[in-house]
């Protein structure tokens, strides 16, 4: 089930969720020039996975990136997936889908159904709907040992216009929100302790992770917002429980696009550059993870 | 500009939307038996389109629909969001998308900006991460005259779970999210005296409609929940305003596989049956909105 092969493979590499998105003005002009559009994005997603797959344990392709990019970057996506999961990485698609239950089972058909075309390990999706746009996902998690992080607490400046209202009973709505994930994941919890349910937490807001991971001790946390989005390694920590398990940490643009800050490399080498960040961040989380 | 757009064409035929969504298992044999699973889609589309596109000022093809048919039922989508616009329908794409600001700005080009493989004349997003995640949206709305709905009220039965939270203001979320609606739309109102800016609110729920169409004025609802979900012509009275004007109200299922229940018709009169559905469906709201 995903929850335990997750937790599995960040024993054996690192907390790192590398995000994988696409920006054809980012991809180096040694590419593009010999590429058409979607086999640009192609041939860089697959020299990125070959120089990182045994440093992370899961891919994150954010959907709005290969969707901009038309049927050309939405088959380049499908592609990207399969290279991904056939290198051995987990898959989760960033895709924040959400929709009514009979809708909600095509969004859930459509990315983790065996044999779908964008078949992948886990997908993110928002829970403003209530639990009968939830079920039909939770439904192919246990069916299929998928995953889902479900938005919490996310990491953008504007999160707490609507994430941070106070209800009656002094609650905030993001922490109701957080206790219908522990509803909706607390019969899918593997032999590591964690539901394949997780969440979204961002780690630009520390304390607000630190009160959800004491309420959600059963959920992986998804953390973007470190590197380009301005958290901290420090900003980090409370996302992980006692035993330093627990948080799958993003980034994106700052090891994908890292060959950018590497004057000593060749455009060419932007797959080393990538290599070289991954490693560097975890050095960073390692060390903010001492005792 | 959308909105005038959208009001222009009601008066001129019917506050429908007609929701087009594919299943394969009640897609007529005869079309099946002669087409792939794309061109089934397609060729089902076309002749829909064309039996209703004088009925109708808007069609909303749901994208979790095509997305579980993978690329193929992904490319369908686009040459049906071609095939209405060419035949002067506008085009509503539920897709309720949602992001981070940049992210939320990939998703806004690849779907209201002008010659993208899905350009559409609006879209369907999700506001739970507040104003930076929109303001993509609604930017791309002025500049290209397109136009959004944003979820307040959905017409599941669950809705109520996150929605319906009273604050400690004795505001409601659902309520909230409102506000934030007629503040993101309130720079984006057109001669017609609607926003481009509207936004979902369920008919299964017209209690809430008839609140909501108080504090928002000048938003166009989009209203789900008629037919297939239970709701009567009655129920969707309070979304509309004094004058009659301001809603658009949805059928899918019932209209697009009205065949199913024509014993009088053959299966290859699917299109007919569906014109049939939407000028009943017209008469019945006709007749709840006279005075």
């Amino acid at each position: 089930m995903f929850a335990d092969n997750l937790i599995q493979k960040i024993r054996e590499t690192s907390p790192i969720c590398l995000g994988l998105d696409p920006n054809l003005e980012m991809i180096p002009e040694c590419i593009k020039r010999d590429y058409s559009l979607g086999n640009s994005i192609l041939k860089f997603n697959e020299e990125i996975i070959d120089a990182i797959s045994d440093l992370v344990p899961i891919l994150k392709p954010q959907a709005a990136y290969y969707e901009q990019y038309g049927l050309e970057g939405i088959e380049a996506l499908k592609i990207t997936i399969e290279t991904a999961r056939s290198k051995g990485l987990l898959v989760l698609l960033d895709a924040k889908r959400n929709d009514i239950g009979s809708t909600a089972e095509a969004y859930a058909n459509a990315y983790l159904k065996e044999g779908a075309d964008f078949e992948s390990d886990a997908l993110t999706v928002n829970g403003y709907l209530g639990s009968d746009g939830i079920l039909p996902f939770t439904d192919l998690c246990k069916k299929n040992g998928k995953g889902l992080f479900i938005l919490v607490k996310t990491s953008n400046p504007s999160s707490g216009e609507l994430q941070d209202l106070e209800l009656k009973d002094s609650d905030l709505v993001y922490s109701r929100m957080a206790e219908w994930v522990k509803f909706w994941g607390q019969d899918i919890i593997g032999e590591s302790g964690f539901s394949s349910i997780g969440c979204v937490v961002g780690a630009t807001f520390p304390e607000q992770a630190a009160y959800l991971r004491e309420l959600l001790p059963n959920q992986i946390f998804l953390v973007p917002g470190y590197g380009a989005q301005g958290a901290t390694a420090s900003d980090i920590l409370p996302c992980f429980n006692e035993y330093k398990e627990g948080a799958i940490i993003n980034s994106s643009r700052a090891i994908n696009y890292a060959y950018k800050n590497r004057p000593d490399l060749k455009e060419k080498q932007f797959a080393e550059a990538a290599r070289d960040a991954v490693i560097a961040m975890k050095e960073d989380i390692d060390k903010a993870l001492l005792p």
